[in-house]
């Protein structure tokens, strides 16, 4: 195909965006497994859950059968804002890398919390709206879930409490005061603000803190404040059904032009941007309808699908959360402080982690200096300063590039460019300084921190 | 109109982006004043610019006839990469201001240089390649233009040599990161590296820098240096030629919903932006085909255009660069430090100079604690973080949406928000820490450095 054919971007008309989010669960035999009430090791009901989520967000999370859930007006009307993000042909790094490779990205950078992340934090703070709370409580790794929710707490007029991981609170002070911007308080985690927080910071004095902490900071502090309920960026259903939004739209620019993907591969973190992108394509897959390889890409430091176990855990480090079935590395995992950015999550998300344990998908596992250089080659072409979290896809995406270019082989490969590195200058810094180094966990690590799973095995 | 007669956002079709620059000179009855060579006084040739800039550069600057110049393929392919910018109806301002006003912008920050300033900085490079040089040098303010700059030089794969006003470097590390990831080198100005540098520290040890300074150090090294030439992200009749893609953009998407400007906005420091963007619709008005209200925007504390005086001036602190007829507070005129950001340039494009001068438009000066209030509010309804140029003239578009709330007039306005403030977050703390405030310069200071212009006056 001519580059007259196919354009470097293309966006969708406001009336071919999606008016219902793709909830995958519908389609799959074996549903993710429940949430634990880690108590009883009983499913978790509605009435469990409402005291911490709010209610339609606890419906969404439980309803393993509706395919389409109709996104609000108010919703599209705020997707529309920032929305349709563009699926970019990557015409300047195919030339560089010399390959008969076709590459897509679908880049979800070009708003001010700079990631996809505002796709749930949107949907998540209309129903805390909707259900006339106050506001709301959450965790921030890297800051771009954190930045995603003030921005739609401020356009809402939502109270906004972020705990945010310590390690990237003093390493992006930045992020901290556009969350300020948009009126949120900002508290590094572990803090000394929760009952959580100060156990954690007693038992890990010199601690920089993870997801998990600042998840069971943030969900402490939801559950004792009337009129709050807690929020997550990742993970859960909900938050894989919201960001269906991304994949939906990928499939119809590209349905627009006829062009199928063989290749599909996101950066996995707790997994909603992959989960996100997949979906639609996924669903056909699922359905027998279409095939694609499907890739995930995790931070050789913080290794849950390929280097986790299948089983019910602790989504955080301070264990008073639901227990989920996923991939993880134990609950008390924490990545290397050397570990830029997010993808930090000890677990995954149940749908991925059922997906891939059913064999509809890969998982590979990439360091960072090497994820820093595909990130600086990809800049200097593609123009875009990408996100560390992003550049994992970025690497995996080139790498398969360069291998067409030895086979001949003219894949179509798309991968998602979750956001953008303005707020990672610290850590591009270090790599320029040849200060960046990997820290990959040993094997007695893992085994350390997987040998305190909980009991409750579902 | 309902919101479903106009989409959110406004783009051209790949095939409608333009195919050449528009070159307002040619329909100027009045052309811009010439260059001074200010040893003779007489009008720069070619042969005295060309060792300075680049050849093609040069014919652009002289060019006050043709009036459309063909965009090269090789820079047509790169705006595909991040243009065309989205023409915003800002719906939700709107309904935040309870205005009848129909609020649009063109949003040019939706690439990392954060700015427009990437329309000219290909271009230049491009033909700084073409002519065989190894590199390009400059002066960068806020470090829109470097990092543009950066961009552009990383992609043709030309050396980049930045001079960045001090304040900017010590209150921007982040921007001079970026430079560096895309390959550039960064010096603060003003240095020792450079002849006049050492005089103006020799002057004015404790000074933070100007633009006029660092262009001097930027000239100096390219005279000095062969296979190296200067290159200027504004002022420049060339500058604005380029940048005329802005408003035929703009143009373009509101023929294509028969929208029709009553009132063109922009923020002015060298005029680029402002320049770019009324570039076709001031065309319009000069040959009496259509009548528009345009109004240059500037800061209280560099107000050129509102306190200047239209006269032969210094481009440049140091005195090494031609002379130029335009509004300038006079070439030795240094805003406070206090002030944020960008438009801190001393003088005024000549085409627009020429254009005030015969009341094509009008300007107004604001002051800046007044233009981060509007840069907060439009951030919490429109969730773009804008910089504090671009806020300039979202604070007199805004102004303008509340007189006409009072007045029930439905006016349209259309404003250029020329970049994002991702790189700005020092000055957004100030404002928030209330340590923020307005330095305006009295009239004697202003009279005294008026006082110093040249005897030379055309």
């Amino acid at each position: 195909m001519s580059k007259t054919a196919i354009p470097y971007k293309i966006y969708l008309e406001e009336n071919e965006m999606p008016k219902a989010w793709y909830n995958l669960r519908a389609d799959m035999k074996n549903k993710p497994a429940p949430l634990l009430n880690p108590g009883t090791g009983q499913p978790l009901t509605a009435a469990e859950l409402e005291p911490i989520f709010c209610k339609e967000l606890v419906a969404q999370e439980l309803d393993n059968d509706t395919a389409f859930i109709e996104i609000p007006e108010k919703i599209r009307d705020f997707y529309k804002m920032y929305r349709p993000s563009p699926l970019v042909r990557a015409y300047c790094l195919e030339e560089k890398l010399k390959t008969p490779a076709k590459i897509y990205y679908k880049f979800e950078g070009n708003n001010t919390s700079g990631s996809h992340k505002l796709n749930s934090a949107i949907a998540q703070a209309f129903y805390a709206k909707e259900q006339g709370l106050k506001g709301v409580t959450t965790e921030t790794g890297a800051g771009q879930w954190g930045t995603a929710l003030s921005m739609a707490c401020a356009y809402l007029d939502l109270d906004c409490k972020v705990y945010m991981v310590k390690v990237s609170y003093e390493q992006k002070p930045f992020r901290r005061e556009v969350m300020r911007t948009y009126g949120a308080s900002v508290v590094p985690s572990p803090s000394d603000t929760t009952q959580v927080g100060r156990q954690i910071l007693a038992q890990h004095p010199g601690t920089t803190g993870s997801l998990g902490c600042a998840i069971s900071e943030a969900v402490e502090v939801a559950a004792s404040n009337p009129g709050y309920r807690y929020v997550l960026g990742s993970v859960l259903n909900q938050v894989l059904l919201h960001q269906s939004v991304i994949g939906l739209e990928a499939k119809a620019a590209m349905d627009k032009y006829n062009i199928k993907p063989d290749m599909i591969i996101g950066c996995a973190g707790g997994g909603s941007n992959l989960g996100g992108l997949i979906a639609p394509f996924m669903g056909q897959k699922l359905k027998g309808e279409a095939d694609y390889q499907i890739v995930a890409v995790e931070p050789a430091s913080c290794p849950s699908f390929t280097r986790g176990k299948f089983a019910y855990d602790f989504c955080d480090t301070g264990r008073i959360c639901p227990l989920a079935k996923m991939y993880t590395l134990g609950s008390d995992f924490i990545p290397s402080a050397n570990h830029a950015g997010g993808l930090r999550f000890h677990g995954m998300s149940s749908i991925l982690s059922q997906l891939y344990h059913d064999g509809y998908m890969d998982a590979v596992s990439v360091e960072q200096t090497e994820v820093f250089e595909a990130a600086e080659q990809f800049a200097r072409v593609e123009g875009i300063l990408p996100a560390p979290e992003s550049s994992h896809a970025i690497k995996v995406a080139m790498d398969e590039a360069i291998k067409c270019r030895e086979t001949g082989e003219e894949k179509t490969i798309l991968f998602g460019l979750t956001g953008t590195g303005y707020f990672d200058l610290v850590a591009y810094e270090k790599f320029h300084n040849g200060e960046m180094f990997d820290e990959i966990p040993t094997d007695e690590q893992i085994a350390a921190s997987l040998a305190k799973l909980p009991d409750i095995q579902g």
